[in-house]
This record gives structure tokens, sequence and C-alpha cells, in this order.
């Protein structure tokens, strides 16, 4: 065993307990609790194993599960920046970059390597794999906005075209998902004035 | 796309939000807050990408990470059990077998079969993939003890010998971690008397 790499798994391995403090902006099912970061990557992943059926392209799953498990481990440093929060998003890629090569840089060379590599192609969203964890990553806390009477979208004013922006790449993942959750998520919630209706004539 | 199987899959994906519910007896690094299952599951998973290479024997990947994501799903019905605890251990198993009937039988039957399959051959621990999630199951909670000071061993005066009985299996699935575990997180706390040093001529 070569003591230098094991030790600097474990410390990255410990660093990461961190990721359990990154509140969303998402509440869970008893509609009071805020989602963390750490919770939000395990259900997306687990529905990566359940729904991976509907996804455009065939993926490879090791890879899409390694993607979704790491993908916002950069918050450590940088934070969750909310979805709708326009001002918060100018400099978050910025920020999430450096954190990357602090955070993922605790690891021997060869996996510090690796899982920049894995983070990027997720950032980057071209390929299979990175575009399924991208729809999963967009369809999950939307299940749980309209498990909870839609009370984030109405709090923070969100509007249905600011929905549709968000999710303008859902589709390239899952064409399946994205109709699942436009038809069952967010129009009743548009319906029910949860989500404002920005956008005329919507069908 | 068919609806019924959907739904069914969606209900599950629902039904598993509880997970982040179920509290532990490890506390995070904060030193104040107890770790759930969900955040459990997933600091494996990230933990099985990282540590795999030192598993005994080789490990097929999706299926290791895939019985760490749902190996405590279980415990949305049947509660926590904790490590220590001899008397909630006797029923633990029925209590849990019913549960997984009851929670993965809200999936389509397939991939129902699938995941009880996957959750038994975890129980059971005899396959390659199933000892090294075991390894990790062991590893985990107790590098996180170790990081808070051993402060629940000490608060539960959890005693050397009901360590190494829980952990009998720890070297089956990785002879290296079980080392590592045993020389960093386990004898550092028995020589701070945070673990009570039941055996003699303990080297």
């Amino acid at each position: 065993m070569d003591i230098e790499r094991i030790e600097k798994q474990i410390n990255f391995c410990k660093e990461i307990d961190k990721e359990k403090f990154i509140k969303r902006q998402t509440l869970l099912t008893d509609k009071k609790t805020y989602e963390n970061d750490s919770e939000h990557a395990w259900h997306m992943a687990i529905m990566c194993l359940i729904l991976s059926e509907y996804s455009n392209e065939n993926i490879d799953l090791v890879k899409t599960i390694s993607m979704i498990l790491i993908h916002d481990i950069v918050e450590i440093d940088a934070g969750d920046t909310y979805a709708y929060d326009e001002a918060a998003a100018i400099n978050q890629h910025i920020r999430e970059k450096k954190a990357a090569q602090r955070i993922f840089g605790l690891l021997p060379v060869d996996q510090k390597n690796k899982f920049i590599s894995l983070w990027n192609e997720f950032e980057e969203g071209k390929t299979n794999e990175a575009k399924f964890a991208h729809t999963l990553d967009n369809f999950q806390p939307c299940m749980l906005n309209n498990e909870t009477d839609g009370r984030k979208w109405k709090e923070n004013k969100v509007r249905l075209s600011q929905i549709l922006n968000r999710n303008k790449l859902t589709a390239e993942g899952s064409a399946d998902l994205w109709k699942y959750q436009l038809d069952n998520f967010i129009m009743p919630n548009v319906e029910s004035e949860k989500i404002i209706d920005d956008i005329e004539c919507q069908s």
C-alpha cells in the first residue's frame, strides 16, 4: 500500500463531508427541510439507475453516475447558486473552476485529472452521459417542487419562461422525461398559479 | 412511453425522499449534526469510486455502487439500528425484509425483482461486490467517528471487542482498507481511551 497515495485519497474523502452542509433552494417532502447537495446527488444517482431506460441515447452508467455523484462538490467552496438568481450566475463558473482545482487537487494526480475531466464533461453537457445527467439535475428538483405544492416557485415568483429557459436542454437527455416533467410537474403549477404564466397562448 | 410503468417508477423516486430523514448515530465533521442515511450512501458511493483499487478482488462498479446507493432504503420503514444495539438487532432482518417488499414493490415488477435481489446480495455479503460494499459501510462511519474525536464511541461506552466483532468481515472486502482503518481510526481512539480496551495484550 502506497501510504502517500491513500492519505491523499482519505483526505479527499474527509473533505467532501462538507457537501452535506451546502443547502439548496429545494424543499424535501416534509415541506420544511431544505435539501442539501449530497442528498440531491444521492437521489439523482438512484433515479439514474431507475430511469436510464428513458435516455435518448445509450449511456455508460458508471460514467453517468460518477458525474452525478460529484457534480456539486465544487459548491463546497463556491456555494449553491439558485437556478433563478441571475446576478450570482455571472461569476459562478469562475468560482466553480477554482473550487474544482482545489478540491479534486487533494487526490493523487491520476484521480485528480480523471475527476476534473469528468466534472468538465458534465459542465460542457455535450456527451450523452452529460446530457442525461443534466436532465436528471433538472427533473429531480422539479419533482420535489411539485411534491411540496410549488411553494418555492411561488415564494420566488418564478415565471414559466424562466423554467422553460432553464430546461431548454432537458429534452436533449430524455424527450420522455421532459414530457413527463412538463405535463406532471410544471403545467399543473402554472394552472394553479404557483408558477407565473408569462407566456401567451401556452397550450 | 408506458404511463403505468413510469408512474410506478416516479412513485418510488418520490418515496425514497424519506431516506433523507433517517438519522444515524454518526456525527458529521461539524461535530454536532447527525448524518442521515442518504448522506451516508452518497459518501460511500464516492468512496467506492476513489478506493475501489483496494478491493481484494475485481469488482463490477455499477453493481457495487447500485448496492451502496440502495442498501439503507429499507430503513425508511425499519429505522436505523445502531451498530452496537444488540436488542434492536434481534428482529432487524425481519423488519427490513418486509420493508424491502413494500418499498421496492412500488417499482415495476422487473425492477422490483432486480433491486430486491441486489439488496439480498448485499445482506448476504458473499459476492466480491457485497464484500467491498460492506467494507465501506464499516470504514466510512469509522472515519467520521475518528474525525469527530471519537465522541460517539465514548458516549456509547463502546468496547474494542465490539468494534472488532462488528468489523470481523471488513478485511474480506479489502485487507488494505481494514489495515488503514485499524491503524488510523480505531487504535488511536483506544490509546486515547475513547474506545474501551477490553482486550488484553492488544499490540
